[in-house]
């Protein structure tokens, strides 16, 4: 290999060091570079598109499913915050404030959103009068900012981040109820459908809930080295917005009562997920569905055989864009096959077309998978089923060994040193009973920065909160109380 | 009517308050309501998807054209803003500063983006190494904050708006100039053949050229009024910018070479001016390019005819489904047909569908066109073709109206006297001819706030500047004194 493509290369390893495999493979791979500001990134041309793929599929689920987009202003004044008051202790700390316009200090300092609850519910109260503006939904896509003092890691940590946040009113909280589950449905099935990432689905303990909330749920992912990612998270409000703001409306017989609210938001943090989840040491692995080009097309000529391989690729190519995959035809004279095998690697392709002139001769195509290299020869006439079974065989390896890393890494444990020492030997999940108090997490983060990551639900998705079933062991896993609850320990991002 | 849909209806004349109108119109339509801050709005659900529309339509375009879209931080150093002396005196006095994060002050100020030329040049100059890196296309959809201390008008002046800003490096001025003259045509275009507005082309003037720029081109737009909107500008940098951020690269020869920037840019004004050019007394009008509902169905019944007629309307909604078009069935029962009709004209719908039991016996359907209320009556078999048909009329009758608008409304004038009685009687443009000093737009601007909105270029389109045709009177329309330049006159948003 020549020095360019050494540079090129990933020289960190996924097993041995994550964070600084991690911060190559997205800086390699073209996704994100870090800003002269500490906590802040600039996502490049092959980030962002797969942050517009994300919001191309969730986006046309919530609006078949009545949510409308809409713009609220990127600034709340301070008395706005302070309304909620969970809102103004949970998020006062992490605030960036506006305090000057042009020249002049401002009267009343402006918070630049951390999320925007209080800018939204004075509004939503405007516009519900009756309960025939109910259920209302409104999404909007922007970028929030949160002044956490803590190491940037691109698309998990930065001081501002790029989400969805949606917010919805209710005439009843069986409403609110399907409501929050159709979104965490939503979210669920991007992350398994749209990243080949399954996800647990549970609530948040009742003290790492969203400040204000009655309930937060949450989908979990496990990476692969055992650290769960809370994926995206569906709240339950309750009334208590719908009180600090007002938000009330006349029901059937004109009777005023008080609505109730939900919010739900997916960030950027799925990118990450996405990279920790499928990339190797290669590079950046990407499932097709989510992969900005599904297919590189690599010809492998000859002086003498130039013209006839480019023709024979540019056919496919052509064929393959017709059929709706995303194509690149790589015939840059400056670079020789090995140098673009290495370089569609790094970049994530799922699928490589190598074409040279026995495979014109023989009217053949050599295809190779992303990640496992595995090759196949297939048919130039029926090459665009062909590239479509492929694809999917891509998917399902990536989406299953993500499955694999996640049945085997569920344990069960129920004293304090087996909980710490399964976590420590294995990382993943642990589940264990738990008697609610959040002291018996604390000791067990204190030792091993583990917390609790969610509480699985049982009958829930249709409109009630659902529950947390019974534990197996009547004893808290960590102080020996009673317990009735279930728990998940695990380290997370 | 009821009292209901008196509140629904406009009460302000679009010909004489036209403010009071266009304010009331993008209330009543659902478009936007103000912030409690002073010079924000809320956009709402229907205002929102007017810009999704043309996010889509230009996105599209710009993607076709060689444009990666990327995010770069909200906030820009202050160091970073100071490094182009234009940028920093240009956007300064209105400079929202973010001075704190959570409770502690910045070491240095963060200005929330007004363009994002200083943070974005910096990145460019890291990214290109070789000529083979250019052209480097970068493009962003974001807001940004201007805090101008003027009356707030709703897409037209807010503090925040929404905009995309594209930014470029070239290898050479040819190449810088090709990719402003496109990006200033995909605006036109987007004009043009999405919102029904036609545009004039030109440059603005040396005193009026974006901050650092060598010349900004711009689309402008005659609203009913008399007042021109300035649509999108297209900005040739020169090498201001390159080389205030060292924006260099290798050439063929491997010697080192001075790149060239672009920056190009819409914002939501655009929507401004969709609701000025079309809209009328009865509401909102929108060319079908861009309604999120091109046609509405309203069924007309009596309790014996109810089930056919909605069984007749809902076969007919799915027909228009299929063939793509973007239909709403109005089966409300707690409304009546005359309050629908008023609230479908307040909201722009292009086309309703009118259907009674007679429509249901004659197998036919009643067409109403948005905004003339022109009525036909088509073949139930042919709905899909007359739909179409329908739509692309009222299209057409909106783009004529707003070219006879334009053309009857360009007039020349050689004396101040003229100047000021033509723009004072009739508004529009005066075309003049202008020796070039910045004086004489003050001293017309002095009496009657009309500035030399733009220059007509000749030869442009091309790779090169294109150049101001000589006027045909060689004195300048304001001061006598020799005069080579054609100006337009006109007051503007």
């Amino acid at each position: 290999m020549s020095d360019e493509s050494q540079e090129l290369g990933i020289t960190e390893s996924k097993s041995h060091k994550p964070g600084d495999w991690y911060a190559e493979v997205v800086q390699k791979a073209g996704l994100a570079d870090y800003a002269p500001m500490g906590g802040f990134i600039v996502t490049k041309p092959r980030g962002y598109a797969l942050w517009e793929g994300i919001q191309d599929a969730l986006d046309s689920e919530f609006k078949a499913t009545g949510v409308d987009n809409v713009y609220f202003p990127m600034f709340i004044p301070e008395s706005f915050l302070e309304r909620e008051k969970d809102i103004v202790e949970g998020f006062d700390p992490e605030v960036a404030w506006v305090t000057h316009g042009g020249h002049d200090e401002l009267e009343e300092r402006l918070a630049v959103r951390p999320t925007s609850e209080s800018i939204i519910a004075p509004f939503m109260a405007d516009w519900t009068r009756s309960h025939r503006d109910l259920p209302l939904r409104l999404n909007q896509w922007c970028s929030v900012v949160r002044w956490e003092a803590t190491e940037t890691k691109p698309f998990f940590r930065t001081k501002e981040f790029m989400w969805q946040e949606g917010h919805t009113a209710h005439a009843s909280d069986e409403s609110a109820w399907e409501e929050v589950w159709t979104r965490l449905g939503q979210y669920e099935n991007l992350y398994e459908d749209v990243l080949a990432i399954p996800v647990l689905r549970g609530k948040k303990p009742e003290h790492d809930k969203f400040p204000g909330a009655d309930t937060t749920t949450t989908v979990e992912a496990l990476m692969p080295d055992g650290k769960s990612v809370q994926g995206a998270t569906s709240h339950n409000l309750g009334q208590s917005f719908a009180e600090a703001f007002d938000i009330t409306f006349a029901d059937e017989d004109e009777d005023e009562r008080t609505a109730y609210t939900t919010s739900w938001g997916l960030s950027w943090r799925a990118i990450g997920a996405l990279i920790m989840t499928h990339s190797d040491d290669q590079g950046l692995v990407l499932p097709p569905t989510i992969a900005p080009t599904q297919v590189v097309i690599v010809p492998i000529w000859q002086e003498d055989t130039k013209d006839d391989v480019l023709e024979y690729s540019a056919d496919i190519a052509d064929d393959l864009e017709a059929a709706g995959f995303s194509v690149e035809l790589d015939d840059r004279d400056e670079r020789n096959p090995g140098f673009k095998f290495n370089e569609h690697e790094l970049n994530g392709v799922p699928l490589r077309l190598e074409i040279g002139p026995y495979e014109v001769e023989d009217e053949e195509v050599t295809l190779v998978h992303r990640p496992d290299n595995e090759e196949s020869v297939e048919d130039r006439d029926e090459i665009v089923d062909a590239v479509d079974e492929h694809l999917d065989e891509v998917f399902d390896k990536l989406y299953d060994a993500a499955e694999t890393n996640l049945e085997e890494n569920v344990r069960e444990a129920y004293s304090p040193e087996e909980i710490l020492g399964t976590i420590g030997k294995h990382g993943g999940y642990v589940k264990t009973s738990w008697c609610g108090d959040e002291a018996c997490e604390e000791a067990i983060k204190e030792k091993i920065a583990a917390e609790i990551v969610m509480q699985p639900l049982e009958d829930e998705g249709g409109t009630t909160a659902g529950e947390v079933p019974e534990p197996d062991h009547d004893e808290c896993g960590v102080c020996g109380d009673p317990a009735d609850e279930i728990a998940y320990f695990a380290k997370s991002y």
